[in-house]
């Protein structure tokens, strides 16, 4: 009878007034569905597979630009830290400060992100088994983190590819709440040489799939026209496609969760 | 709106007293739940991990049981087939030919089963990827089988491990139904050293994953006491809890394929 | 200081005139490296990936063109079987039964085998650990195989793509002598849609790398067009780079064994 | 003819006096088989699997050892970065900066690497293929690095579990030279709940068929008492018994670069 929380947004932030397009739009969806949102978005994409990808804006910009959206929306904020001495001044305006997959062992990380209090969602890394997750829970735990949430996102599977493993869901779920992230479960790493592939029509087969075996959160990337996103085009989801979306996850979790 | 056919029955055709006793409780949840079920059974374990395994019956003795199982409670019956030579005789009594994942590219199998006009149940090899199923269906269809159904029971994912991914639900159902196989998908072959093992408690998260991703038929292993059971033990459903699960599938294939 | 013994010839058997070609020139490079040699061909693909491939000559005829290389040449002969009821009649001819990697659990098939007192070489199935090819050898050994070899060819990684793990082959050289096949290491399985891909440039490396850590033989496919070979031509050896690569393994061989 | 370099010490930093004591050993060895070797050791161990796990020291003691090690025994020293603020500190006295393989796609991390001017050895991360690692020398390149080393320490292979794909070495001696890391390569990420598994004895499987593949350098981490070291214990080589596994490469090594 939980019902999903949904972590929603671009997967970077692009402009201020893309900001307030893309969470005034979400935020609409929200109400209409009656749904729980975050709103997620990235500063910095540290990662990138070249050098000549979008990394996106500087960190005092995006903060002014997260309040101000979290100011008019009401929407609790998400975003991804990449060095534990960006955490705390993060931690100042964004509700749920996230762990990248690549850097979920980071003990520095880790640490940075349990002292300032927020909500810390870590994504499982693509090189870890769900039961690996205790450690890094219990390392958070034990450095003071007071929420925390777990996200699956896929594990390696030969070469450039991910496979998402439905049974790491009640697995992790007894460690702490899970989360399902719809959008990376379906990159293809490096799968288009400089950067990386995505198969966005297989985001609601993994959602879906995941709420049945039953999940605390639904998190999906989305954008108004991926095929011209600065990243992750090839697995957001389309902006108006997301209602109809929601609205099945949101029927699945009742059912399910019903038994 | 298409019901779910359900492929139920023990692991090993253990004896006709057995057989009579399984088919009748399966028949009679059926009933309740109005679900359509063909009976499953096999008569020979044609691959144990080792020479003590049990193997089975012979096959004579074994379709007389079958032919009797059929005529007293009705339902359509299924089987694996081993050898190119068993199909024919089979196929007189069975109602399902199904084609062993090891087994699903040796073409002398695939054109023997095919040349029965049975009804065809390939498995996804383990070391095949959904797509390539669609050279095994082109294979059946040009060798004349008239129905076709594939079946996932998941991927080798390193060593003694199985990972079932649900994007190769969609992608083969574009080739015919596709029907999960929710006990395999939860092997650990070679897992126990002289025997397979398998994870029993993640029978039904594959099994409502791959419903609400939208399959049209779900394979289960059941037995009333599976710890006993000759074969396939540890991931047997019990049949005590058959009915509860079967009737969640149910609700949950109503609700997706209402969207 | 044991010498290497190498099991090499065309994927598949083409003809008389090519068989007779293919083996003389091995002979030949045989003789002047000082090499042990096995010929090896197929007479059936059973397991193409598609209807349209090649599958090769009927057994009689096969068996025919076996015999008069082996008179010819001296080699002792290799090939695959299929089926059962062909161990008998091929053993006839063929000194070493060789069992696939799909079929390497198929009890009937390792019995049949066994029977014939010729020596058994068993591919480890793509899907198998190395550990669980004891119960492989325990079988065969239990069923009075008198020679068991084992043979490594790649485990599933993902789709469509195989890894070689070199750990395997000291694993199962304490079971059996262990032959290398270097040929299918390479193997892209599905990888062309219709037929399977390879990679003819890493054979050399998946050779060598096996042969330093230490094993008994090398399995490896040779064409003198390997291009427009009916099968297996993307990672067959073109035959006029054959003996140069024997050479090398040779002498890394030479090296590792006088430690 | 190039002579293999040697990246050689334990795991962990624990002492002066360790580290006086086993870059001496070391020192000895390389001094008897004419070997080029590198002396590496770790100050921080920053992504332990729990937070029990030992850590280290300080980074500023650690350098005060470093120089020493270095002025004594003359031997170029290598430590693994963690965090981008450290490299420049850390370039004052270690001559190759290593980035883990977890960081391996982190843009600010190789950024402040690159700058120091110094050599950089990257380590392939264990959810990336081999040719990933041209984007990522790409990166070092233009960002000014001079000298790039990259490393192979295998891939994921089901969960906690590693596998060697030794087709990649070549792949990636296109890029920058490759120095195989034999003793990550036999990890069991995971593998003991609470801390990483490991498998000594396949130590010398991977290096010697690397060496026959053909790389640049072995990294091989090693100990006195590697049961009773603070970090990496079960896959270190027990110091006893290096100098007989480096003579054996350095063969190996010679005969192959002879072909």
């Amino acid at each position: 009878d939980a019902p999903l929380t949904f972590f929603l947004g671009p997967c970077a932030l692009e402009s201020r007034e893309h900001a307030l397009f893309m969470s005034n739009a979400i935020l609409e969806i929200a109400d209409k569905l009656g749904a729980q949102v975050v709103y997620k978005t990235s500063f910095d994409k540290a990662n990138r597979t070249s050098m000549s990808g979008y990394r996106g804006l500087e960190l005092d910009e995006a903060l002014d630009i997260f309040a101000e959206v979290k100011d008019k929306t009401g929407l609790p904020m998400l975003t991804d830290v990449h060095l534990p001495d960006q955490c705390e001044k993060v931690a100042k305006v964004v509700d749920v400060l996230q762990i990248p997959a690549f850097l979920c062992r980071q003990t520095d990380m880790l640490q940075a992100a349990a002292e300032t209090g927020a909500v810390v969602k870590v994504k499982k890394g693509q090189f870890l088994a769900p039961w690996d997750m205790k450690n890094v829970v219990n390392k958070l735990i034990s450095m003071g983190a007071k929420d925390v949430l777990l996200t699956e996102r896929g594990s390696s599977f030969g070469y450039n590819a991910l496979v998402t493993d439905m049974r790491g869901l009640p697995e992790m779920a007894a460690m702490a709440p899970v989360v399902i992230d719809a959008t990376h479960s379906v990159q293809q790493p490096g799968g288009k040489g400089g950067s990386t592939g995505g198969q966005r029509e297989y985001v609601p087969v993994i959602a879906k799939a995941a709420v049945a075996v039953g999940v605390s959160g639904v998190f999906l990337e989305t954008h108004q026209d991926p095929d011209n996103a600065p990243s992750d085009g090839p697995n957001m989801v389309i902006l108006s496609e997301l209602e109809k979306l929601m609205s099945e996850l949101i029927q699945i979790n009742a059912l399910v969760k019903s038994f």
